[in-house]
């Protein structure tokens, strides 16, 4: 059922990011072959999914929301390449294959995510949706992807390198740097649909939970994970010495958190009008995951 | 005149940028004053005041011009700061200063030109234009900063690398790298104000021929320029053996182009209504610059 419900949405999605991916000029393709590389290295396309699945449940177009959904994609992409940047994480796998910048080296890599940055916002606005909405919609988009979300979730993890956070400040950052985007998803699918706004703060909350609980199971696979599933080394976090939810609670403490955040995050679902099953099978699908 | 001009229009720039850059949260501030220090280490402000004189040639209101003047600015501090970073330049001075990876390191600067872009967004979707102006002026600041434009000119730059570029492919190249954003700054300018099609394709081609020609005047000066008035050290395209429009035609000839190419920018000004003097003395003092 959700195996299904996946596919079918990934397709979609898939099939939107050949349409609405920019094209170049040969003569300076380079850094959009790369981009792309990034872009179809078979993510989960998790975030364009949920984005989908809100606005259907809000009686959104499809058609309004894919450009919005591929824009979000890209976003994400941009932040895998340069988080794995020497600079900065110096990751040279991603999901089981070389990453951007070992493919294609340091500078295109650079490039490849000001690119995928850049040409998110022209995606996003070709959506056919109502100027107004459309316009809140690139402005939610900007700040959850911006210094009060994902970027700031960024810096704190680096600054985290420095002095190891409590675990008030380790769920801060967890929020920023993997709920934002959640968050975006939710709050766009609801935005340009036309939703309340007691639609939209709902569908941030649980998207907020959601990402943390996600951010969580991360932690744990970790630690618990089959390298050859989850397409990276194992271990990385206590080899870099990095504060987790496992290091700070344990692996059982851990695991009963991300629990509860999901079933926190179904509860919030049943607050909301209309057919949510799909959202919350894709819920069950991201805490039960191996990968 | 010119110097009273430029420092009137770059005291609204700065105030502007006060009142709109980002702040946030001290938890993860450090990416934001490191994007604030690159965005105040003293640049001309050249892109936001040729948006600000076009504006006002069209009629324009410059309280709803002023947060794309700004996100315009950021979007070419960003560039500057990820083409300083090891990977690309390796530049450890701008404008006199540490550059903003040498002051914070690679990790933040690298960030930081993330939010500097992010960001741009988000202060450019303050401006209180009419809606669909401001989605148009969006996408165009999107498009000559994405991969048909400045980046695009990045990945021709690094490409020239490999394989020593003709006059005609060195030109395309300048026209997008430096050509891109200030067409943005005089588009935008026009679009914001509501002006017709013939004004913002003859503001275009405008900007397109003083970008050239700044850019040409960058390759004279790299070889004629004064290194403290400069703020960066000179002879960088010798040592590098770069291709430049001096290494092509040779000083004089060089010279000769950039002239041609402002008065050609200075005629297509004559061909638009209204007092175009401002502009005319902008585009002057840019040929006439030793810095």
């Amino acid at each position: 059922m959700i195996n299904k419900l996946m596919t079918d949405y990934r397709q979609k999605t898939d099939t939107a990011i050949d349409l609405f991916f920019p094209q170049c000029n040969k003569e300076y393709s380079a850094v959009i072959e790369a981009a792309r590389y990034s872009l179809t290295l078979g993510g989960k396309r998790i975030r364009p999914i949920l984005m989908l699945l809100f606005a259907k449940l809000c009686g959104g177009k499809e058609a309004e929301i894919l450009p919005f959904a591929v824009a979000l994609e890209m976003i994400h992409t941009y932040s895998l390449i340069h988080d794995d940047l020497p600079c900065m994480d110096n990751d040279d796998m991603r999901r089981g294959k070389p990453s951007c910048h070992i493919k294609f080296g340091e500078d295109t890599a650079l490039l490849a995510g000001d690119t995928l940055l850049t040409e998110s916002f022209g995606v996003a606005l070709k959506s056919t949706a109502d100027a107004e909405n459309k316009l809140r919609a690139l402005d939610v988009l900007r700040e959850r992807a911006g210094a009060d979300g994902m970027i700031g979730g960024q810096v704190m993890d680096l600054s985290f390198e420095k002095a190891s956070p409590d675990a008030e400040a380790l769920k801060r950052m967890y929020l920023m740097k993997t709920g934002a985007l959640l968050s975006a998803a939710a709050e766009i699918g609801c935005i340009l649909s036309g939703a309340d706004e007691n639609t939209i703060n709902i569908a941030r909350k649980y998207a907020q939970n959601t990402g943390l609980a996600f951010q969580i199971i991360d932690d744990i696979l970790d630690v618990t994970g089959d390298e050859a599933v989850l397409g990276k080394p194992i271990g990385s976090d206590s080899e870099n010495n990095k504060t987790t939810f496992v290091t700070l609670f344990g692996l059982e403490k851990a695991k009963e958190i991300a629990i509860e955040l999901t079933t926190e995050a179904l509860n919030l679902l049943k607050k909301l009008d209309g057919d949510t099953s799909d959202i919350a099978l894709l819920t069950d699908y991201l805490l039960n995951r191996n990968y």
